[in-house]
């Protein structure tokens, strides 16, 4: 285990980070996973400060394990979630979307490990300069918010890895233990894994997301509403809309209008499938059933243990 | 070198293939990367038959060694192009942009070895069915023309392979050594490279066109023209035009105006890096000199064992 830096980071068994996702992961999420051997993210973006001391108090609870809190920096209740972050003593942050300048000095002088996640090459060098203490690198396959660059982890990964010392976690793309030892080859230390673990059992969201997810083929996910900020839908009636919008040349202020409130609820927590906004990554056309958390990191180890046995028996070179 | 199905198929040294460009690879190219070890391509899109004809000649003349061509499938001169191939008795010839039903029988009649280039699971199927003897997977990140589900290589290649027996290929992303194995622990036999090539010295682009990939950075280039066929192209003047149609909702017909004739030609043969049309994948941001074909598959080789030896000896998950 030391010899892995993310594993030593944060005293987990297996180098697998649970993505932190809006009205996906919460306390159910979080300690299955943590329990199972990876890092648990209880996801804040979609939480009032109420909500989010229930699912820390309801995580602790569940498992004895390291967990963490993800906070989109962006939304007004910044502060007041990350009072209730301290007065809980969670131990791990994992930021996103918005400066990690702006905290991470605050969150380290609580004793906090901090994760930041980038699309970027730009912000990783930020994050590294702001003292983060790992890096999730997200490509453009990767579900929902997504970086205007497009840069997929394919690139993304071996392209950041010279230029940053801070241990590096590889997000979007990662379908399975193979995928996982893929991004490691690339100079990931670990995965972070959001769209299986959105699909499992103990993820928070709507059945019928679940189901949409498990339905998926290959092509049914867009990176859209790139005037506003880009997001990777998978496809419905209100997928259909954004996309004949933007083929028409629809302004920002238009899109806005069509992207309106409460969409992302709608469509992954109460169910609206064909009108609600279902953010999920390219891997949910390879999911084909709901699994546990458990499964899913049991499965993500034996996977990555015959991807490891299968390129050191085959030498593919002589 | 029997250990690997795509080394025996093409009776090369190395797993890597040297994508068959438009304006870039020449029989010089092609030559060059087989005498390397790998496959050298001549790209046929961009050429008449009488040239075609001159460049397998050359090709010939300067390799004992295996090589093949690249012909897109939908260009009016496609029967006359095959009838110098069956002339010249070219062993190894690479189709694309069509339909695999259409040539390969015929190919294979005339004991051609035949392989396919597609960007998704339906194509990879038709490919696999009409008998091709190897299928290209190309992932959303590469270079030049590309599929409309814009299925990143990370995601193609695990999500193919369990469902064709076929050889497979991977292209697109593959910047180094260490993506080669990634691509290859995800499920390739082999990979097709395309960029690192385009800005050889041995690739017949103009100087101009290598120097503008050269200095590419991150998000320099953009899948564009979507609603005619979907390329990579690299910033530039005729790129911010066909940007600003498309953000204004510009029509088919309009952007096919824009697009015009011969402006690949332009960018690519003759150094109009401005207004011309600039193929070239998102790895072009990590392209930062002019190396030699043979320099190329040589530092690709040499990652390609460090990270075998990386993945070997540092145990990930103990």
């Amino acid at each position: 285990m030391e010899r892995n830096r993310i594993t030593s980071l944060f005293g987990i068994k297996y180098p697998i980070i649970q993505g932190g996702m809006i009205w996906c992961s919460g306390w159910q999420l979080a300690s299955a996973v943590s329990n199972a051997g990876g890092l648990g993210l209880i996801g804040a973006g979609s939480m009032y400060p109420d909500v989010l001391e229930k699912h820390i108090k309801e995580c602790k609870a569940a498992t004895d394990k390291p967990f963490g809190v993800n906070i989109p920096l962006l939304y007004p209740q910044t502060e007041e979630l990350l009072e209730i972050i301290f007065r809980h003593q969670v131990k791990i942050v994992f930021t996103s979307a918005g400066n990690p300048a702006k905290y991470t000095a605050l969150l380290k002088e609580h004793n906090i490990t901090v994760a930041h996640v980038v699309a970027n090459t730009k912000f990783a060098l930020k994050a590294a300069a702001a003292g983060v203490d790992a890096i999730v690198a997200e490509g453009f396959e990767a579900g929902g918010h997504n970086g205007a660059e497009e840069t997929t982890t394919m690139v993304l990964i071996p392209q950041l890895r010279p230029l940053i010392q801070t241990p590096l976690i590889a997000a979007g793309g990662i379908s399975s233990g193979s995928a996982m030892y893929a991004a490691m080859a690339l100079g990931a230390d670990a995965v972070q894994i959001g769209s299986l673990f959105a699909a499992s059992t103990e993820s928070s969201a709507h059945w019928q997301f679940k189901q949409a997810v498990i339905e998926a083929s290959e092509g049914d996910t867009r990176l859209l509403l790139k005037k506003l900020v880009p997001v990777r839908l998978l496809k419905n009636k209100f997928f259909d809309e954004v996309v004949q919008a933007e083929n028409r040349g629809a302004s920002r202020d238009e899109l806005s209008i069509i992207l309106g409130k409460g969409k992302a609820k709608a469509g992954m927590f109460e169910g609206d499938v064909e009108y609600g906004e279902l953010e999920i990554g390219q891997v949910s056309s390879m999911i084909d059933r709901e699994l546990s958390a458990n499964e899913i990191v049991d499965k993500l180890i034996l996977e990555f243990r015959q991807s490891a046995d299968r390129m050191r028996y085959s030498d593919y070179l002589d």
